[in-house]
């Protein structure tokens, strides 16, 4: 199972420390997401889309942690519990808001990603299948942070 | 990048035709996710929540296509544009309900995935996180069917 980049994300967060924890928290961030000119036709009547989802490596994260302390809490937990990036399989899931597309690139909104993040999917984001009630959020109905923005306490040190 | 799988999902869909398109179109449809041991520790606090995202492998899908007609209209759109499993890097992205957690098991409901798919990460459904709302969803505003289930249109022959 080997993943290759479709293209890059461009954004204004060299590091980790001070880049939004989740696009939630990123509104009127921009960013431009650059598809590599051969996987150009896959774009076709996505900007038909608001919305959609960015899947990404986590490129510089630090090696997997299976018990982590999140940014919005102050008690570890278990690495699947959490959207931290330090994980078996480092893929990172984003939604942002599709503002257009221009050839390969597109203008997006809601940027919560490293710069020169490599980019391995798009998928529209469809509320019919994206969104579902909830009762229970675990650690995060009782939070212990309302932090806003990262640290580098999942970042390789090369990069922090 | 490389992929390594954390565990294995187990349905009762051995192939695509009379799978359901989507968690939202699998109410009922119970399934299980085993994780396997040396992950089992990243599973900590995870029986908090509600709802759950797996991401996986679609082991059983043709090679990538950059324009396909998805299940649900009878006219092509780019890949990026549709949730369809032959995408250059064959990530699928499923929410489904966690009924219960029992050692590295996840008992689980809403399943839209095929028997033995290779289970790549596991992220908690967080609705401050994943629901946005949106005015456009692109060709899905006006599909040509309202298929639930799929058809073997993106299976590999070897399994079809």
């Amino acid at each position: 199972m080997k993943l290759k980049p479709i293209g890059t994300i461009h954004s204004s967060y060299q590091q980790a420390t001070g880049t939004p924890i989740q696009s939630a928290c990123a509104v009127g961030v921009k960013g431009t997401v650059e598809v590599f000119p051969e996987y150009a036709l896959g774009l076709r009547d996505l900007d038909g889309f608001d919305r959609i989802w960015l899947l990404y490596w986590f490129d510089r994260a630090k090696p997997a942690q299976l018990i982590v302390t999140p940014y919005l809490d102050t008690t570890p937990h278990g690495v699947f519990a959490t959207r931290a990036p330090c994980r078996p399989n480092p893929i990172g899931l984003s939604v942002v808001r599709l503002l257009g597309v221009t050839g390969h690139c597109l203008d997006v909104e809601g940027v919560d990603v490293l710069d020169n993040t490599p980019l391995l999917d798009i998928k529209p984001y469809i509320p019919a299948f994206d969104w579902f009630q909830t009762e229970r959020v675990g650690w995060c109905g009782h939070s212990q942070s309302n932090s806003a923005v990262a640290d580098n306490r999942f970042e390789t040190d090369e990069h922090a």
